[in-house]
């Protein structure tokens, strides 16, 4: 693939709130093309495993989709934060758990025209804190514990269908296998 | 968990596009909430397996992000497509190959605020048509042939950093693996 000729000629504002829009004109190899971006906070995403390997996956209702959805906890990063801090935020905060935080991975989520970038972490060493009080009051949340063979035949069979949820607990499963 | 008490106050169109943008007023549980909802036509992803067992990814700039990205092929649903009708044209316009889709699994990208849901594929006995003349201006893309190993490795290291590229490889490897 040769370099292509680039150039940005026009960004208008659209829409500016926690989710902003920017219509963009730009130039690619003499053509001029207009594109809507999404602007979002990079996020993160962590997938917590108990000391019996089991996964905590939290269930909410989705009002963008219009129904339950079973996900992993995860949220955006918030001003002055970085990574792990946001997303021990977000596990206690959706979960009511603390736990060890290693890095799994980064991933864009629809980078075709939104510019969020999610970061994904383990939680190894989870335990329980009553913060029934932290929780977010636009988050109806419960909590499910599923076995890791289970939480695999959920992203097989359509129960699971969340991208992030997926991609976060198969590559736990196939990291889990390949050290076995 | 309970039902909760919902309804939608208002729903106010900011932006008409490939790609809305609405501003939604909703109460829950007695509480009124403001959140912007990004509409995106549903659309499909296909993970293209050589007869060798590699995969065919591409490679191609996204603007959105500012970065050159490794995907599978995807696109989305146009207007009275269904889903393999389209992932058969996606695969074709952007990889130039054809071949025989079967249904992998289907999932949200982004459904904290976005309405997009992903028809995921498989195609296999795939074969390279001469279709230069299709391609989206758009869109420059070039094929990468890759050996399900190193697709494998490229989740874990960064290379690759598309959730749904991330979840189709995984999926497949998954399956590859618990079938042979």
């Amino acid at each position: 693939m040769h370099e292509k000729e680039y150039g940005i000629i026009n960004s208008e504002l659209i829409y500016n709130g926690p989710v902003k829009l920017r219509l963009d004109t730009f130039r690619v190899n003499g053509k001029i093309f207009t594109k809507e971006v999404v602007e979002h906070n990079a996020s993160v995403g962590i997938i917590p495993i108990t000391n019996n390997g089991e996964i905590v996956l939290i269930k909410q209702y989705r009002h963008a989709v219009d129904e339950y959805l079973i996900e992993i906890p995860a949220g955006k990063i918030e001003n002055e934060e970085n990574p792990i801090e946001a997303a021990k935020r977000e596990l206690e905060e959706e979960t009511g758990y603390r736990g060890e935080l290693t890095p799994l991975t980064q991933c864009y989520l629809a980078p075709g025209y939104d510019t969020e970038m999610m970061y994904l972490f383990i939680a190894k060493d989870i335990c329980k804190e009553d913060n029934s009080l932290l929780k977010d009051d636009d988050e109806n949340i419960s909590n499910m514990i599923v076995k890791l063979d289970d939480a695999l035949c959920y992203c097989f069979n359509g129960y699971i269908r969340d991208c992030k949820t997926i991609t976060a607990i198969l590559l736990y499963y196939t990291s889990f296998n390949k050290t076995k």
